[in-house]
């Protein structure tokens, strides 16, 4: 597929761990590669299905610095939540970050870092038997999006039979199509939390629950 | 699988989005690598199996001074373009332009574009069931050839019933074989656009039709 | 998947075939790709689930000047070994080492050899026939574990009628997961040698032994 | 897996397609990479299971020296050729050829050709129905190890019965396991010219014939 | 002599023959050697006697962006004419300018020019016979330093007989002495000038004159 | 002094003592510095004061590629030689060529050649005293032209006493003004072969001659 | 002359003139040349006559590191004074430091400071006529040593009649030959010093004195 | 003056202080600029004039490999020694050899040597006054010639009268002009050594001698 590369971009801020370093600054180099499809920017001169080199690095340079972060780790991070957020067209970010002046006392070239984050689509069970089970898997919802997912499609709310021999209400189940460029271990961890702040106790093996999160595939 | 590497030709040309840039010219810098497989060339000293890279960078330094384009992802992807419809050995192409003059006002090292392209078999299955059936297979396979895709080979061409319920003329089906370096967004988008143009209007489901063109795998 | 690189970290050791080599030493080059999930490290600023690339880079020169191998693949690998048993959150290591002045006479640039080695799970079948079949279990489990391999799991031990139409006494059987950065080849190396050592003789097909230790996925 | 790498080794030699090339001689640059496991090496130093880097680009300069071919792919193909021959534990070798001297009038940096090829193992079925049928056999396996193939196994010789509906002589049946390094494409033409080369006529479909070659898997 | 040493500032500016490079703009890469005794900022830790390369970057940075030239060679000058201007402890001045982009359409390295201009001191003479001959002499003063002279210490006026047999008025001289990095002819140039510019007509050979200007060494 | 500096400037060309050489080509790579005084250039923003390197560097291209020359002493002696014809402005000129495919069969990074020349005053005495005197200066100074000295000023022609108690006729004698960057010995060679060209025979120490030539200082 | 070059030694230490840059340390790069006659080391094998660049390179790492400096240039003139004191033989030392993490916040590559001083002799005229005149003498031969010069050879004191028409004592005088890598104007400034710390009052023309230091040549 | 450079060749080569540096040998790397005048060998294509930079390259290679040396300055003085030598016209060497594997244990680029000498003429006074004079001043000659001076002219012999008011025999002067490339020390050092092993005792002053040598300018 296509890709958009940016080469060892320098950025003076103020990230690390000791004061002095939030005090005095340094130098950061940011390298970069998104991928997205450029036919349509090639063959109809779409400048919208384009992305601007320039005003991008500027971006990166205003972003990296906003904030005054401790580690290099998080600093990238939130470049790339930056990128997919602003450029919904890109489908990849390969980010690599340099902090060429960090004090290791020994003679090496470069340390540095790389994150790699893909954007896809993921699916997400939702079931609820207590309460208002509706206005559950509506709030389970809003708390998805609030947590960073955008949610693409949701399907109607289905109601189905109890299943594995507990006596107890039918439940309420959804379904809904999110995208996100998250890793699968932050995902699970994101819904485990909404079920833990909406007072699911996971006490009784197939038991009624306020809410029920999964991911499907 | 074998490769031939350029790297860093250097090209004046008069691409770019503003007057000036047009007026002036600038550097730009092209890198590629094409695969084939060598060993005819190697194994039979088989001239016709190699490509000189000599004749092929003078071909790339031509085709980039020909036209003065807007973008250059436009550059790039007609570059493969002629790659491909020139060398018909080459399967697969790698192509990354630089423009290193290009106004970014802050210290990176380099910006670029890389575009991947690899040929590849695809197969079309055809259908009319509306007029001169047999005449808007024809017409059908003639506007594909226009559009760029070369056609291997074509079935003979086979009635069938209609399916689905609904009651109308029986269909003319033909399947070809196509070769492109297409990506296959591009490849569907071609076929709709076929359909358009020879007037099919898809109001009833499984309805009749002048052309159905289906990319079957 | 995120990575931390270390390149070209010049070290001043003492390996090589020959004396002269280890009575006056030379330099040493390491570069290395650590693959670790970052998510934690940047969203929680945790700094367990980070490396600090400065003790890292300490570490390895240590490393690598305690001992004088006659061979720099020995060299790599023990540095490997060490890597994956201080970061338990590393899951990947590629690591490249070069000796910039080994003498050959000919006009090159470098010389390196690179180890790439990847921690997986893997699933180990134990069985006996002989003696005291459980204490057999036990010992030979040991063994794994002195030989290197980290066991995570083990099952319960089963009782299995022999199978093969030997007349024997009956199996005492148990599967392990153990994880481990080792090549297959290497694992079942050490499962041959421990069956080896604890007095197995591979006579008779299917009959009966002291040990029988088999990888099973 | 392990790698050794030998990188920008500089050769004189004499290859070009043009008399005054062969006559004045140019430079040449080798780039290697080796792969195979170095386990042993490293666990056992085992000086058998490495090899030594200065002997390697030693026979690199000679190899290339030896000959005076017209072009580089030729020069690649059989430095590959002559490593796999060499060191029977190399599982994988990519090889880069740069000729920096050559007479591009244009500005760039570097031309060069890479061939990778991967030693692995094929199944190939023999049959015969015609004359002797298992001197025919033999005559066939003794030409493929001549072409250049190693015979790793071979099975007994099986007699089948004709299959198809021709009537027809029953047929003596082989099949061999050879390692190679060859594409796929390189070893059917092999297999077809020894089928030519012994007589066989590919007139009746199914019909008798004194020998027939299939790549198995 | 100590020296301070910039090497490779980037700066972005509008400098060109052409419009459009006035419009784009470019990048130009300034190198700069200042000499001047470090001896006091050294030993007495006086930052009064050193420059702070910081400040001087950026004062590089904003002279090259304030106007737009025609020609690097007055761009050069200029920045030259600041240095000295505002750095009274610098003796010498070698600046290097570069125009990396500049359209050369052949394949070359760089191009660039070096101005290279010392501080010292001048003696000028003065005479007048015609008029009031001590205004003129003040007169010419005020002019020389107008032209950017710094003069230094000036002589007591001396009343002297015309010499050379022509019949005139007694002169007024005086002698003054400038401390300037000009070429010895730009210096005698300017005396030219301002002559021209005060009314003298060199008519008659050691004749009459309102002024007259020497370069005495 | 101001400097204009060309660096590496690569030219295609065919020098070189042997036939392949001359039928092939190669690469040759030319830097450069010319010393000019650029303060008009830069005050008056005057063309005429500068040199456009842009058209310097076609030049030196052409100048390398039209003729092939045996050695690259010749070559770089002969684009000294069409500077100063060019630009009488160059007081000083460094020229520094590389070839850098030259088979040197050694590990070596470069080989090349620096010629400095300087371009300066030389003055010249003329005598005669046999035949037609004044017909022998002037052919003499027609001479000293046509071997590539530029005749600046010449001083009317003087008679003289013969001195050196040699009876003869009178001289008559004439000094000239040249401008050259050739060395004093190159200087003195051309005077000599201009002397016996004209038949000048040294028998007699300060006796009767056709003409002599001396260089003054 | 022979030179020693040791170029871009890199140390880590904590000199800046703000305490953050004193507390975290960064890294500074020496690159040194040291003029000194080889002869006798080359042709007499005398180590003694030779400088060991390994324990001169730690020399300058540990001198670099034993003191926090405000400014680069006191770290660079305490080196040379280090290596005068140090090293007898050397004649000339140019010392070039580079503080490549310093902040200056704009794209360039280096910023660094030279020092370049020169061993040679002095010759020092002291002269007294009040009080114990010898002891005067002594006195500020003994304050010249303390202050760093090294006295190769003194004089005999001589009485001189004054001079200059003030009626005054009789002078002692004395000349001394001294051995120093100080600029003129340091040395001067010193012996300013003497005379005032030792009670000159430089009131009347010619008139007696204490203590007279002059620098001879 | 015009100048041949020999960039960075390569010798593995077996010189250091160390027994298993001799043993292994290791890699050093020369760099040389020789002056003469390229006018001949440019404008007459004369190749004695001019010095073949690839045999050039094999001597050096093969004068560094024939001894082994304790210390690299007796490797650069012999190279130069060589030089002087084997080219008659060369009048200046500068000669840079790093030894790049030298076990300096601290991150630094590279350490080396540069020797520098000029060819040039000197001019030697002989004297004697005892013995059998004449014979002394051809022993002393015949001695110089021998330590490496080359003698160029010498005058005939002149007898004096003693000088100084010592009673003596007269003396037999003669003065010789010799071409060296030594310096001034070490031609004064070979003088003194010359007259010390003839028996000379500077009892004396101005008394009668076997010989006498000054260096005259």
């Amino acid at each position: 597929m296509d890709q958009l590369h940016i080469q060892n971009l320098e950025i003076f801020a103020h990230h690390g761990l000791f004061p002095p370093e939030k005090e005095l600054g340094q130098k950061f180099i940011i390298s970069l590669d998104l991928t997205y499809d450029m036919t349509r920017a090639a063959t109809e001169i779409d400048l919208e299905a384009s992305i601007h080199y320039g005003v991008l690095c500027q971006q990166l340079t205003d972003w990296c610095q906003e904030e005054s972060e401790d580690l290099i780790e998080t600093v990238a991070y939130k470049l790339i939540e930056r990128i997919f957020s602003h450029y919904p067209i890109v489908s990849e970010t390969t980010l690599t970050l340099k902090k060429p002046w960090a004090p290791v006392h020994l003679p090496l070239e470069t340390c540095s870092i790389t994150l790699h984050r893909k954007r896809r689509k993921a699916f997400i069970g939702l079931g609820s038997n207590l309460g208002n089970k509706v206005k559950n898997l509506q709030t389970a919802i809003q708390k998805l999006q609030e947590s960073g997912l955008t949610v693409m499609k949701q399907s109607s709310v289905l109601a189905t039979e109890p299943w594995g021999g507990v006596e107890q209400d039918s439940f309420a189940n959804q379904v809904i199509e999110v995208e996100t460029w998250w890793t699968a271990d932050k995902l699970l961890d994101t819904l485990l939390t909404i079920e833990n702040r909406m007072g699911r106790v996971r006490e009784i093996h197939w038991g009624p629950r306020i809410i029920d999160l999964d991911l499907l595939f």
